[in-house]
């Protein structure tokens, strides 16, 4: 059956699948919180022509039935249909997904004076032919002369099936293509002149997967890919996910659809450069360790439960077919080492991408998405921990919440006397809803102007016909047109204190434990594509980000693929990820009783203790807010 | 469709398969020399309903076609069919192959002072449960357990899927269980009082495959079965599936056809024993180089061509996924070493076997077969050789030759007088052809009855109505009844003396080059099921065996698949037959200009130089032969 749209594209769908399956097995992928369960209401489109099969209307009203809105994730077509999709609906990947630049990522490699060293080795080899007198078999040839090298290597099966072929088609001059650190040999190859294998660094990040193609040879990115992480039907953040993988039994599933988001990324990369699949020969892994696991297909069920254990931190290095990935069969996938539950490889590329180990200063890193990672240290300690932030600052639970991705609402500015309010809309489209740093600009602003209150609650006192009463109680009115207002209502204000106090408080609570204060820390990393576009300044007066100077803060984009580029080209880094793997220490932050203090201490804005906010303190002072 | 039988019995049958593979697929096998390509012509079946389609009639007389006679791999059923198959087409597993006794084998691995020691071995575990405060990942902390014990074991993929849930199901409390050799860990179980585990000895024979299953905590032999190697479609000897396997591109298929063999061999043992397959976790497979070879699916095409290079001669431990063993997949399944391409891991299971390698004495062993395989030597040195019999001692290329199974003639007595022999047929059976231990008897009973010259040739004096004029020049009839003779022409003589001189002269030139004469071997072992049955006093006359004192020769059976045994059950064993294997010197007879010389001087009954068969000369003169 076929589905129209609108501009004339046409797609084929089958009679089993929902829309919301169908669109995305053509690359339309739409926002769906709860998984495709129809419980979310937020994956609406509109039939404009031919029959569907609704299963559920969840929550849609009469008049929004009535103009054939459906949840595409509740219908199946019956026939050809003609659909259009709302533009909220659509989950797209944005500009704003953070692509580190290739000479950045090989003067970091650089900086390391690290080795090229990919997971692959070659080694040439002229071997005597076999004559009657020196008849020994083809392995044991191969051995011999090994030894000579002094490398002892083990021999796989598949290995052993293309040996007397490849010895012989290469007249015994031949490349032997192994894996250093399992010490196992490969295959035997031509040798060849000017080489060219790649690589592919991977971040799988719980919202997004981001899959860099790399010339092993010269470290240059050949191409980058990105697309939505496709576990995302079994929700939005990884509880959600975990709890599908064990009692959902959905484990496999979850698997699959993440190895095929990598595929789906490698396929067209391979055809637009004009490269085999054979030739991609490694790959790193960098991702939290849920999504580690899920990738691999390990039961991830008791990171979940308490005392919170992994299956693995460092994983053995296995091979593409274990994986799934369809390129050499055997080259080797390397995953970045996680520390624990909560804190996983993505942070220790985070560290080594910022080099914050190698130096004598105190750094912050901090890892903002819909879990909030810390590291805190230097060359000589790292201290780390993990805070729920939530997923309001990327757009779940905030009733017109959405992805830094076009339409969303990325800054506010709100007059001190009008309390109008001035915004700014990625992409310079109508607005349809607001993003992460949109909520943390709104909320700093009205507060300043005076709409809300430390706690965050509407103030009475504030007069403006912005304010009114909303399904949910009190609402600012942030944008009207079009009959679609785009609000923050007293439970959105709730859930994003909640959010900026979880993690001050984890930072916070961190810097105690190892006896620093805030004013010590003399860098501070951002990364996370979330982190490249908040004002410091208004994260500050929120309460989110310490009260230190603008200056030492950095964005750094996604550190976790640069992370991977570093160890895809080099086993000096392998090593130097594990050495900071092991050098963390890791802070259980839920089980400690104080972090409970710390939090509530930080749901005011910016804090019950002014002290820690000296330079807004005098700001609110002398505005006369405090 | 069905096909049935006189008895009543039915099978079923696929239109586009030919009857020989139909009666294969259901256990029935008809000889079949030349693979089913209609040439050997010894696949006859009577069709007595229904209608056939014949390709081929090959060389099927008038007569026979008129009874309804056809060639099973050239016919094809158009419906239901009723066949009768005369014995003489069919292959069956006699009782005459060769089963070693449990006690034996066991009494064998005890006089080595060999350990117990599978290649699975299991380590019992206690580990603490993770606690907030002791928080490593599981991997970590089973790796921890295991540095206290000194073992730095690998983790395959396979491993950690089971790993998280297997910690926990257990309590902490664990077998771990890992393959010692090659450090791999393979899974964590449940900790058992009364362990039960089995394994696989397995001899892969040109002509028959036997499948020994071993209790792996007390080494019973549980049960044997042995089957036909069904790779005889492809060619009744080595050369001929090599060359069906590379030139014909049927390696894969070879290769499928030796595993489905094993399969069908252990799949009603478990089903007799009620044994779970997944219990079954090592195998051990002891075979010539090529079987080997083909069992992995190696390429086999350089065994073939000088100067005769196989893949591998030691097989590092690969597992029985890739293999395609249906047991536990990740069972390591070991190979017995090869010494070249020529003498492979059957004969080096036969040294171990015979303890040849550990004792002042020197001895010789013989495995005749299609190939004869020598070894000569001691505890300090181990000389070792192969000479192409080709297949006639097995019934190849005799007119009406046979395996030694019910209805062959296995022994033979010519009155000097009347020329008139006496027969004894295997299974007191109506005799239908004549096998290996019935030729020689019947080539040294001709001989010495004036029947033939010392050159194998018709005696023009030795007046007889059993000598006579046959299609292929003169014959000999050793039985006549029922129309049907059996006979030994000319040209079968001819083959039978240049087999035995084959092999002969391999000894011979083996012990010319260590510079020993035949005199001084103290001990001879024969293996092989042919050479368990054979009468040594006649094959000394016809000059196969040296003319030494009849108490030094030794049947050992099946010495491949004790070889098997042995290394199943003891790591010591495996190492001493990799020692073995290392220890023992090839030579290449076939380039030797001096083998030819040793070759044409054994084309006498028994050898041109009568010195040699000091004994056989002495009875010769007495009895006027010479």
């Amino acid at each position: 059956m076929k589905i129209t749209f609108p501009d004339g594209k046409v797609i084929e769908v089958q009679k089993e699948k929902s829309l919301y399956e169908a669109f995305k097995r053509n690359g339309i992928f739409l926002t769906a919180s709860c998984g495709g369960k129809g419980t979310c209401g937020k994956c609406k489109v509109r039939i404009l022509e031919g029959d569907v099969r609704v299963d559920n209307y969840g929550k849609l009203t009469e008049q929004e039935r009535k103009k054939g809105v459906v949840l595409a994730c509740q219908s199946y077509a019956e026939g050809d249909i003609s659909v259009e999709i709302p533009i909220e609906s659509m989950l797209t990947i944005g500009d704003k997904i953070a692509i580190s630049k290739t000479r950045d990522l090989f003067e970091l490699l650089k900086s390391y004076k690290a080795g090229m060293s990919p997971l692959i080795s070659r080694l040439q080899l002229t071997l005597p032919p076999p004559t009657l007198d020196d008849n020994i078999s083809d392995l044991e040839r191969l051995k011999r002369a090994l030894d000579e090298k002094g490398l002892n290597l083990s021999f796989p099966f598949d290995f052993m099936k293309g040996l007397a072929d490849g010895l012989r088609q290469h007249g015994w001059d031949v490349f032997l293509c192994y894996q250093k650190e399992s010490k196992e040999a490969l295959s035997v190859e031509a040798p060849v002149e000017k080489p060219c294998y790649y690589g592919l660094a991977v971040d799988i990040g719980t919202t997004t997967v981001v899959c860099y193609l790399i010339d092993l040879c010269d470290g240059r990115v050949v191409d980058v890919g990105s697309t939505y992480n496709s576990q995302m039907r079994f929700g939005d953040d990884v509880i959600t996910r975990i709890v599908n993988a064990t009692e959902g039994g959905e484990l496999n599933a979850l698997r699959r659809a993440v190895v095929a988001d990598i595929n789906d990324l490698v396929e067209p990369m391979t055809q637009t450069h004009n490269i085999d699949p054979e030739e991609i020969e490694s790959v790193v892994i960098s991702g939290n360790t849920t999504m580690v696991h899920l990738f691999w297909g390990l039961n991830p069920a008791y990171i979940r439960e308490e005392p919170y254990i992994p299956t693995a931190n460092t994983f053995p290095v296995w091979k593409a077919k274990d994986a799934g990935i369809r390129i050499r069969r055997d080259a080797p996938v390397y995953t970045v080492p996680c520390v624990a539950s909560y804190v996983g490889g993505d942070i220790v590329s985070g560290v080594i991408a910022t080099k914050m180990h190698t130096k004598e200063e105190i750094a912050l890193f901090m890892d903002i998405g819909t879990n909030g990672e810390i590291v805190i240290g230097n060359k000589d300690w790292l201290m780390t921990a993990a805070c729920s932030a939530g997923p309001c600052f990327e757009g779940g639970g905030i009733k017109n919440g959405m992805r830094a991705t076009k339409g969303a609402i990325e800054a506010v500015k709100i007059d001190r006397e009008t309390l109008e309010p001035e915004i700014k809309v990625i992409g310079d489209a109508a607005p349809i809803g607001i993003c992460g740093s949109g909520m943390i600009d709104a909320i700093t602003e009205m507060f300043l102007a005076g709409i809300i209150d430390q706690r965050g609650k509407f103030v009475p006192e504030a007069k403006t016909d912005r304010i009114r009463e909303g399904e949910d109680g009190l609402e600012y009115v942030i944008y009207s047109g079009d009959g679609r207002d785009i609000v923050l209502t007293q439970v959105d204000l709730e859930n994003i204190v909640r959010a900026k106090a979880a993690i001050y408080a984890g930072v916070s609570l961190l810097l105690k434990e190892v006896g620093f204060p805030f004013e010590m820390i003399e860098r501070v990393y951002i990364a996370g594509g979330f982190g490249n576009y908040i004002d410091v300044e208004k994260a500050i007066i929120m309460g989110m980000l310490p009260d230190i100077p603008r200056e030492r803060f950095r964005f750094m984009g996604n550190t976790s693929v640069a992370g991977a580029y570093l160890c895809l080209l080099s086993e000096d880094m392998r090593r130097e990820a594990e050495r900071v793997a092991s050098m963390m220490t890791y802070m259980e932050l839920s089980v400690k009783g104080s972090y409970m203090d710390e939090f509530m201490s930080a749901m005011f804005l910016p804090h019950t203790d002014m002290e820690q906010f000296p330079n807004v303190k005098g700001m609110l002072e002398e505005n006369g807010r405090i």
